[in-house]
């Protein structure tokens, strides 16, 4: 039986006998007359009720309440003129009710479906399935698939070949905690669930397969921040014979497919910056571009000053930025002032100086102590006028990044200086090849460790190596990355020495990987989005959980079918394992 | 840069210069000419080194040994006369390189990647992604591919969303042992990997999406026989406001897209039949019907006759069927037909008898005890004719079919009746909602119990209630099955309850779902197919390994990664988890 779309009737359809079914929305009673919005995935029907056309019992009508699910059939007739609703698509018609059949009675609700309010999220987690036939909610899901949906059509057209790659793995632990799953047919081993299909993509280009994507599940045992979730999803490719342009290329489109497709929008061609630019202009290796305010450096004018705390921090290596807020002087208090010096704080600043400039002179503590040429300097370097307001930080240069970064979005957010409709894409390229991990006192990989650098002599200086890496960004997020991958087995070794791995871990972890490249490996190079952060984005949202069918809470649970759940002496006397006695 | 497909040059493309890639397939030296088969995913192109042409040292393309990935440059050139491989797409072709790149050397590969014959399963696991290189190989995954793609564009056009649902998932074992993953936030608590979608897709019919589908991910922690792995996908699908004949008709146009896209070939109608009539005909619920040989019902015949075994057997309610073998009689000594009765004992049976019809009389041992109006009747009834072997089993229906069904494809298999070029597919409709289980002393869903009965007034006599379940059969293989559910929170209590279940185990593991349905459910249908089972009877393959880009040995393990794996000691410490001592 052929089910309509109740929200796309219209008054060509008029005339004629239907069937359809749905939710009721609203129910209003209006003596001999019921009027009904009936609700389905494609939007609202009205339907009414009139005692003397109904052939079931008026009552049955009068029973109905909100999110009855039931089918009617009737006329579908042009409403009365005053009666018309130019607001909803089919507010020209409704259907004159004569039979009527309950399908789903409903109790009362836990809250309003259609009232787009704010829902406290216990209880919309717990009545997932409730909160999902809001529109809101709904409308996040159907644009994810959306996206993968253009997704797979761009890739597919490009000879991509979707694989599947498993979720029952080796545990590699490198970063993030793996989630473990106990073996019972081999007690005392575990599988582990992937954080990411790396390893089995690039082995896929080794067998020949070429262009590879999958739409994959990914996992990590993380303590979740709000924006993350312990299994999520990444749109992951992997092209071999392909330079780090020819994937950025491809993914563009790509992405400009998917816009144009979910949201009708033409993207222009994507700038590029080097990660170094966008560390010293925007402090950030995912800038938001949708604003203008740039990290201002002003090292060299301070670097003689008399000015102690400042000539004193660069001697150490450090170095002096400044964001200018431009014009906005006036909306900051001292008080204000002083809250932007705690936050910076946050980013490890040991302080941050200020001068208002106003009158065409500067004010604020600073302004007294600092030389007048020092001050004209800046001033006429970067273009000072009456109303604005310097914000300097000296420090080393990763604090600077960090704190005047941040500073930079905050401000920007309470002065409504982006604009919210733009979407900015950017990549990032040039990457350091490693990070230094003050926790570890060791070198880390800043992607990761099959990463091809740059050029292979500078491994020998780890501060300076760079990697022939890319990040895809999405107004101030990091949307995806990826890299031209080593596919030299002598190369990816010294890497992995480089990065202090044991010989042997290198064999526990890494053996039949290095193996396999000794079989005529090709280059290859690739890709991941996180889906989530792109649905997010484009669906206008920063709640991960809005673009997730059945998302856990915080402290990765679920709380609509109570998982993690305990499981019965049975199983875990099967799997051989015990669980330690909580008072241990 | 582009990546030419090395199998589709052509003479249209001759007289220009190109640069391809690919791996070395084989090698031969001519002195000062070499000759490489140069292959990719596409196929084969002939690379020429010559000695006078090449810019590159000539001892270059002498070092290549098969599995070099390569790269080349060099004008396309039209073989000379004698050279026209009519075998190959590209046989007419060949490319004088001017240019050699070594992109990455091989060591010496162990198996021979392009001659196709049987490599040792282990050998082949361990280096899976050359195993991948082999034409026999790559093709079902590349078959595998094409056919989500299919479904895709198939479910897509129909308006059906791709929804995708938890990995981590609640424990509610329920016939298959659930694979579990500890839990670092709540210790002592596990999640299960799902073996299903069924729940959350339900839930979301309960949500309004009406119509979902997932190429899902699922896990079942069994002992895994030849055609089982831990980890397998199925085509998932639910419809709401959808009968059975709608699932069916959906599925069935959605099958015929994919046979049409895949291999090109356009079904007829799929047949249907009630799984009362599957058995009695076939004595399987998902029968081969791509030959006719039926079981033939004899219990009349045999009900009153003076051999005791006989009628003792249908006089404790068992039946009498008998397969014919036609015109096949002497292909079966007495040695064979003691064979085939060893093969039904596999499958309870306690005996079979047969007959053998020569010089239009019978023989056997019970040609001699049966009465001559019997054989007579059976004669007539059957068609018996001359060279026919008559093979009776009689005994208690489930093991009459069982026995009678496994050796109706044994022989078929033996004597060639099977047409292998075919593709039967068959709808089985009308199974009985439970099956008892003699081990368990209670009855159990045949399907799962979500499965709407046909009619709910024979819940009350579980042996005779049939449910709205329908299977999708394809040459005798189950590729899938599904059902109307239970939209009805009372229903669906009534059939929990008619299993067996206890209020403590309804509300442990399904309260949360019982409550869902308590919100205006719609009704609501769906199918799972599964996606291995698929593509191994599209590609001609029945190793499930095939299908599977990496897949798992019997004992669940992955010989490449060697997973499972131990994991360390602070791995279990966090999940607060011990191994039992393995001398325990």
């Amino acid at each position: 039986m052929k089910k309509y779309n109740n929200g796309e009737f219209r008054i060509k359809d008029i005339g004629k006998t239907y069937t359809v079914q749905g939710w009721v929305n609203k129910r209003r009673d209006m003596g001999g007359v019921i009027f009904v919005d009936l609700r389905d995935r494609s939007g609202f029907l009205q339907v009414v009720f009139n005692r003397g056309f109904l052939k079931t019992e008026f009552e049955l009508a009068e029973s109905l309440r909100n999110e009855f699910c039931i089918e009617v059939t009737g006329e579908l007739i042009k409403r009365e003129e005053d009666m018309i609703n130019p607001k909803i698509p089919t507010g020209e018609v409704e259907l004159m009710v004569h039979d009527l059949k309950i399908l789903g009675e409903a109790d009362p609700v836990p809250f309003n479906i259609y009232e787009d309010k704010e829902i406290n999220e216990t209880v919309a987690l717990k009545y997932r399935y409730l909160d999902l036939r809001r529109e809101y909610a709904q409308e996040k899901i159907i644009l994810r698939s959306k996206i993968t949906t253009a997704v797979r059509e761009f890739l597919n057209r490009q000879d991509f070949l979707e694989i599947e790659t498993p979720i029952l793995c080796k545990s590699t632990p490198e970063g993030a905690r793996d989630y473990i799953v106990p073996s019972r047919v081999t007690p005392g081993s575990f599988y582990a669930l992937p954080q990411s299909p790396q390893i089995f993509k690039q082995l896929l280009m080794i067998s020949g397969f070429e262009k590879y994507y999958q739409i994959a599940k990914c996992f990590r045992d993380e303590d979740l921040r709000a924006d993350r979730q312990p299994e999520f999803t990444q749109i992951d490719l992997e092209m071999s014979f392909a330079s780090s342009e020819d994937v950025m290329n491809l993914v563009e489109e790509m992405i400009k497919h998917v816009v144009k497709s979910t949201k009708n929008i033409e993207l222009e061609k994507f700038p590029k910056m080097t990660w170094k630019d966008a560390m010293n202009k925007y402090g950030s290796d995912k800038p938001d571009t949708r604003f203008e305010m740039y990290l201002n450096d002003l090292t060299d004018i301070l670097r003689d000053t008399q000015m102690n705390v400042f000539r004193n921090a660069i001697e150490k290596g450090g170095i002096a930025k400044c964001l200018i807020v431009k014009n906005n002087g006036d909306k900051y208090s001292r008080s204000d002032v002083d809250h932007m010096i705690d936050f910076v704080k946050i980013y490890g600043a040991k302080g941050m100086a200020w001068l208002k400039f106003d009158n065409d002179q500067f004010n604020g503590v600073i302004a007294k102590n600092l030389e007048d040429e020092k001050l004209e300097e800046m001033k006429n370097r970067f273009g000072i006028s009456n109303n604005d307001l310097v914000l300097i930080v000296v420090d080393k240069p990763s604090v600077v990044y960090a704190s005047l970064g941040a500073l930079r979005l905050k401000i920007a957010e309470e002065l409504g200086l982006i604009d919210k409709s733009k979407l900015n894409f950017l990549w990032v390229v040039d990457f350091p090849m490693f990070e230094y991990s003050e926790k570890e006192h060791r070198y880390k990989a800043m992607h990761h460790p099959f990463t091809m650098p740059k050029n292979i002599e500078e491994l020998d200086q780890p501060e300076k190596a760079l990697s022939d890496a890319y990040d895809i960004v999405l107004n101030g997020y990091e949307l995806g990355g990826g890299s031209v991958r080593i596919h030299n087995p002598k190369m990816q070794r010294q890497v992995f020495e480089a990065l202090g791995l044991s010989d042997e871990e290198i064999k526990n972890k890494f053996a039949f990987f290095i193996e396999a490249f000794k079989y005529g490996a090709p280059p290859h190079a690739g890709l991941a989005i996180g889906l989530e952060r792109f649905t997010m984005l484009l669906g206008g949202t920063d709640n991960i959980k809005d673009v997730i069918a059945f998302p856990k809470t915080q402290s990765a649970s679920d709380l609509m079918s109570e998982a993690p759940n305990r499981v019965s002496q049975e199983q875990l006397d099967e799997l051989k394992i015990r669980l330690e006695e909580s008072d241990e």
